[in-house]
């Protein structure tokens, strides 16, 4: 029997992804399952890859308690991990918190820092994660929508601290007839077509008519945009940190704060100087939730014709930004003002 | 009555625009007309916004001669400019090539080039073109198809050359209530709705879709985007023009031609480099137009393992880049390669 060629693609990716991480032999590879067709693909690929390696490989899931019936579907992916090789096994039920972020980035930190400390606990080198391509160009599209720039459309990074999704080349329907080649059964989590969730929508109804209407392959270039931004807005990024190094001073006691002159920063490129300015106000105090681009674009006015405008700009989080001749400084707002 | 509100944000966007031009008395001002809502709005607060000013405006039609009946339709196009206010009107016929680009790129070429001649032939200061929000998300949306990254979402630029677009930040539906508040009767262009045009089918189809799964205000949204990755996209460009005249030495007579050192670029920022790699290709004479990701992809591998990658890579436009040590340096393909 010839080796299918979903199944070929998953092991090809896994096995890049571990030669890239290459773990010392001691340590042990996590992989995140959640029962759905891109997560046990990914177990059962790296069961093969690592079948002659010295490291063991763990299967978590992760339950979150949001669904009837939750613990009978934990069992179940627990059996299921077990038949398909994984060396250990665990499941870790977490209470999700739901603020203000909405239940899925509630459901998703709570799951990747219970990953992280089990991953801690049991001495392992990596977790993988099964977001596939079509997860990628969703998160690119959701990005988009929020219109918080390119960076929301930079999608999701191929690894953060322990974290490595192998999959960001796969298709979720390369995973799922890798899941048929290997007569694994897959679970299809019904919140994934709950049209309440932004996400389900994006994947039943926007990408559909995407396809249909700007020609087949939109996923994959919505992915390859987001490849492409990922260095873009890093280096922006880096080039900010080391304005915000040069040109931030700090504050003179209690009648001023830190601060910078405008004229240095007037000749910064305006993108780094507006992530600059961003960074510089978020080091004054100001809550990442509650500063914009509106109060962004108030310090950048003030860069290039401070003589015209107010010599105070209101910022969230109780901070001002007060102008003397060439220096802009942030302080607390005073009660006066 | 009352100043209807719509025509009073397409006139407040035109002020703004002539403000920032700062046109000398001399020199006129063109509209550019196609007789459809928004350049017809753009015109009659062009001719509102001038009446005290010493400029003269200019409404010109561009016939592309593509549609049944067009000289009709510049024929009546002109007599509504006139009864417009405008001091003087033109019409051109051009003849589009339709060469590879396809009809839409060809046309539009076409008529910056004919706009941009009667511009200089009138000692015109500047030449006002329709383009509203809804181009301009509709641009950002159509470059995501496309996917060759960050630029193409950047959308179209709020001004270049002579040409300026005051209502990127007006709806189309604002300079259609602009019209009917005013008693302008607009075309509507069949093109804009021929679903052979893929402009046509993001108009129609893509963006009320996204507006009614992702909440209204996707276009602004779209806009906002394009808006916010322009100065990200052209610091990168600037930054990676400064590398390239800093790192790109000139070759040595028939042996070697210009080339750099590859230790020297290492240190460089990812999105710089490449985009260096892709600049130093295209003056080595690579043809933009076949000058791809997975080219600039081979040279910046040669940066960091070229030990164990081969010493010639092809290149579009029999263009070879040689590696010879830390050096690596580009020529024509040689005939035995």
């Amino acid at each position: 029997m010839s080796l299918d060629p979903a199944v070929a693609a998953v092991r090809l990716a896994v096995r890049r992804t571990l030669a890239e991480v290459d773990l010392p032999a001691g340590r042990s590879v996590v992989v995140a399952c959640s029962g759905g067709a891109d997560s046990l693909a990914l177990l059962a690929a790296t069961v093969f890859e690592t079948r002659r390696m010295p490291q063991r490989v763990i299967g978590v899931i992760v339950d979150h308690g949001l669904q009837d019936g939750s613990a009978e579907h934990t069992a179940s992916v627990v059996a299921q991990m077990i038949r398909l090789g994984a060396d250990e096994t665990g499941s870790v039920r977490v209470q999700v918190e739901t603020d203000g972020h909405g239940t899925e980035a509630a459901a998703r930190e709570a799951r990747y820092a219970v990953l992280e400390e089990i991953a801690g606990r049991l001495g392992a080198g990596t977790v993988l994660l099964g977001h596939t391509l079509d997860d990628q160009a969703e998160t690119a599209l959701l990005g988009l929508a929020r219109g918080s720039g390119g960076r929301s459309i930079a999608g999701m990074r191929p690894g953060f601290g322990v974290f490595r999704r192998p999959l960001l080349g796969i298709r979720r329907a390369q995973t799922e007839a890798a899941c048929a080649a290997e007569d694994i059964t897959s679970w299809t989590d019904p919140h994934n077509s709950d049209p309440r969730f932004t996400r389900a929508r994006v994947r039943h109804s926007v990408l559909p008519v995407l396809e249909r209407e700007l020609g087949p392959g939109v996923a994959e270039t919505l992915a390859r945009t987001a490849e492409q931004l990922r260095p873009d807005m890093a280096a922006l990024d880096r080039l900010a940190d080391a304005a915000l190094a040069r040109h931030l001073h700090a504050g003179a006691g209690t009648r001023t704060g830190p601060g910078f002159d405008v004229r240095e920063v007037a000749d910064l490129e305006q993108a780094v100087r507006t992530r600059m300015l961003r960074l510089a106000a978020l080091s004054a105090g100001c809550p990442p939730s509650e500063l914009f681009a509106v109060h962004v674009d108030a310090l950048e006015q003030q860069v290039h014709n401070h003589e015209k405008l107010p010599k105070q700009i209101q910022l969230p989080g109780h901070v001002t930004a007060y102008r003397q001749g060439d220096h802009l400084w942030f302080g607390a707002t005073s009660v006066e003002s």
